[in-house]
């Protein structure tokens, strides 16, 4: 599935003769390499020769070489350079970090600075809840990783993680007003990073766990949760049970069948799969099957370390074992939250009618989507490339926002759940069809709407800390 | 020494009389109860009332509740609402995260997230000195404390110490143009801090180590230090001992004498003092002497923690025994890093003629600087109402951004001399007198000095790591 990406866009500056073929030339060299060209600017005019800059997008490196060697041979064409966009985005990384107050004559310095603030640590060693009025606690986020799980590169570490978790607080900031900060670990053991975090956590008003990997990542996020008094959130599984159960509930709408229903298969045990089956059995469904590597997850099998036990004793109520092809057959939901290429567009063929398919395995989903909207009657996937992307983004900014309003101490279901009918609700009934279940990442409504959700769900919840819920106030 | 002060600037909302006495009346008021009004502002006007903003410096809450009180007071008067200049300055904290590239279309999330930053993230995988390049750690610095030290406010904690860090981050910004986070932890083992940021170093290009008291700080950088392919500067240390250099170079030019001859006493052999003798020996001291609670420091004294026993070994070379006011006489210099009113002007005049007297305990100096004046021939403090001010922030911003520049691993001897001399040349010859021995923090001449010589002594260093030597390659 391999077509030209911006994430592979170049730009090679060649010089040519200023005569009147020369750019058409350069066009046919791009396009008989199979580049999609996006833009030809002039860089530098003369009489006699023209330097010009081409940008095109590539599948990967070694087109971009053949590309670029394709401009190369022609006629009268010299290379001078060629830049990799992606790259060029990322020279000193994505994040600045600015002083929000001025500091520009004395009297700032001496309230912001000394003598002044001492005022201001003096009222929190009084009163420590005062940091969240008074210090970047109100909005700050930590988002934390090992590097142990990060994207579809596994374990790349800490350091490799670093342009992801950059990238994950520019989209807090973008989309949420959030401040996110990365924190990237170099241990993986687990004691280690819960009490790193239990360290950290004076200065943020939450904690989004990301990159994480199984089942690390439930026993780091439960004894973390038991231990501080800011709300601490995986992304990877609760961003993506929220956002699944969203798309899902909208699918369901569109096919007409109900979630206490219906028989879903949910392919991958992991973080994300086992987060979106506690979120679907919270909301009311009764007929979850999930499979790991080794087919069916059923209370029958041993040596289960104790969360994927957890998901054997609360799934699988006809106790079916088999492959996944196997348990698909009559299915009318299919989550996949795992590997490429598990299944054709004939397995989809064997499920309910009306079936709703989420192939989510990234880059490569476990389906052919086109192959199964043959047979489906919703088909979505991760992919920004086909309809209905199902994309924690819709998620994390709005739920943050939410959660540091608040001023909550936890996540709860009723905030997810909320948050998920949030999303859901942003397509109106009027647009909703079989290729628009989620609403698109750039709809400005949504995380407005989702915060509002959580804010709400949280205001509803005994026992909560008392603090403004107001977006504005200190 | 209590004088109005912008720290503590109030504004009373009032409602008076539109009558034509009504302003008089209350600048009156505020004069009478001794606050020192900086701005009258009308914030609604009707045909019968007004409603004024009154701004004052006060010297502290319960004078700037007598202030109110005396507002209050005039006939006719309704004071509708105190607010707090530093504390509404603090709300919500004083630094926030902005992405430095652009979100707004597909586009641009395939290049700074999915499906591209990947292709950053296997570049750094296979090269990790492309962090460097790639990432914040070009431009970023971590602020880290444990709370144990803060300002004149001794130990209180990680969470009360936040507004001293973000105030620490917004100089680094506003001065070096540097990315500075606060890392405020919750613990103050030193096994704990060295564990938790090697875990966190990732991330950063250098650690400041900030408010961690003695004698654990020296511990803690040490082995950091060895520990890190970072530079690690505790800035309480060296910043103090850098810009105390800095100050002492011109002020021997004043008076006429040179280091190598000179008497010093240093008071206080904490952090702040026992970088400043290390730095001086290093810079050509013979003859320093340095007192502690119980007085001299000598090495014939048993029992002293390691760091301090160095000092023993390798300064006092008289053997002098006795009190501070004792060793005091016939010195040429005086350095104070330690408490307040331990001399008297009395004292200063039994130092030798030409004395130079650097009182630096904040808020209150070890002696009176306009007493210690009459026999001194130079006097800084840490004060800014007083000329000769000695700060920090004349160091740490300049000094990180020649690190980062530099791409160093280990801060050396040579990189803070060079810098010292850097600040002390930012005092011309024609601008040089016994009132004016260190620039203004405000000279914007001073943070790119400071850079440039890092950078210098840093290319002259033998076996440093190579990397870009320019501020605005990646």
């Amino acid at each position: 599935m391999a077509t030209p990406s911006p994430g592979y866009s170049i730009t090679v500056r060649v010089e040519v003769p200023a005569a009147s073929g020369s750019t058409a030339a350069l066009t046919t060299a791009v396009a008989s390499a199979g580049g999609a060209l996006t833009a030809l600017d002039v860089a530098e005019s003369r009489t006699d020769r023209l330097v010009v800059d081409v940008t095109c997008d590539t599948t990967d490196e070694r087109h971009a070489a053949l590309i670029t060697a394709a401009i190369a041979a022609i006629p009268g064409a010299d290379v001078r350079k060629v830049s990799d966009q992606t790259f060029l985005l990322h020279l000193g990384g994505k994040l600045e970090v600015n002083p929000k107050v001025p500091l520009k004559h004395r009297d700032d310095l001496s309230r912001a600075y000394t003598p002044g603030v001492a005022r201001i640590c003096l009222a929190i060693a009084e009163h420590p809840d005062d940091a969240r009025r008074l210090t970047i606690k109100r909005n700050t986020v930590a988002v934390v990783t090992d590097g142990s799980a990060v994207l579809g590169l596994g374990n790349i570490g800490p350091l490799a993680a670093l342009p992801v978790m950059e990238g994950k607080a520019a989209l807090f900031k973008q989309f949420g007003g959030v401040d996110a900060w990365p924190v990237c670990l170099d241990t993986q053991d687990p004691d280690a990073i819960v009490e790193i975090v239990r360290a950290l956590a004076p200065v943020y008003g939450g904690i989004n766990l990301e990159d994480i990997s199984a089942p690390r990542c439930f026993e780091i996020e439960a004894r973390l949760r038991g231990m501080l008094d800011i709300p601490v959130f995986h992304d990877d599984q609760h961003g993506t049970a929220i956002v699944v159960l969203a798309a899902l509930t909208n699918a369901l709408r569109v096919v007409g069948k109900s979630l206490d229903d219906v028989r879903i298969v949910v392919s991958g045990v992991g973080a994300a799969g086992q987060a979106i089956i506690r979120l679907l059995l919270a909301q009311g469904a009764r007929d979850i099957v999930g499979c790991g590597r080794d087919g069916a997850v059923h209370s029958g099998a041993t040596g289960m370390e104790p969360f994927r036990q957890w998901i054997a004793d609360h799934t699988n109520p006809r106790h079916e074992t088999g492959s996944l092809r196997e348990v698909l057959a009559g299915a009318d939901v299919f989550i996949g939250v795992s590997a490429p290429d598990l299944l054709t567009g004939d397995d989809i063929a064997t499920m309910a009618p009306g079936a709703v398919v989420f192939a989510m395995a990234n880059p490569v989903p476990e389906v052919d989507p086109i192959a199964a909207s043959v047979h489906a009657a919703v088909v979505a996937t991760g992919r920004s490339d086909h309809p209905n992307q199902i994309n924690n983004v819709l998620v994390f900014p709005g739920f943050f926002r939410g959660l540091l309003d608040a001023g909550v101490t936890d996540v709860t279901d009723a905030m997810m759940v909320a948050a998920a009918s949030a999303i859901a609700d942003c397509v109106e009934p009027g647009e909703l069809n079989a290729s628009y279940v989620v609403p698109s990442v750039f709809d400005p409504h949504v995380a407005p709407a989702v915060a509002a959700a959580v804010r709400d769900a949280a205001a509803a919840t005994p026992g909560r800390r008392p603090s403004d819920s107001s977006p504005t106030s200190g």
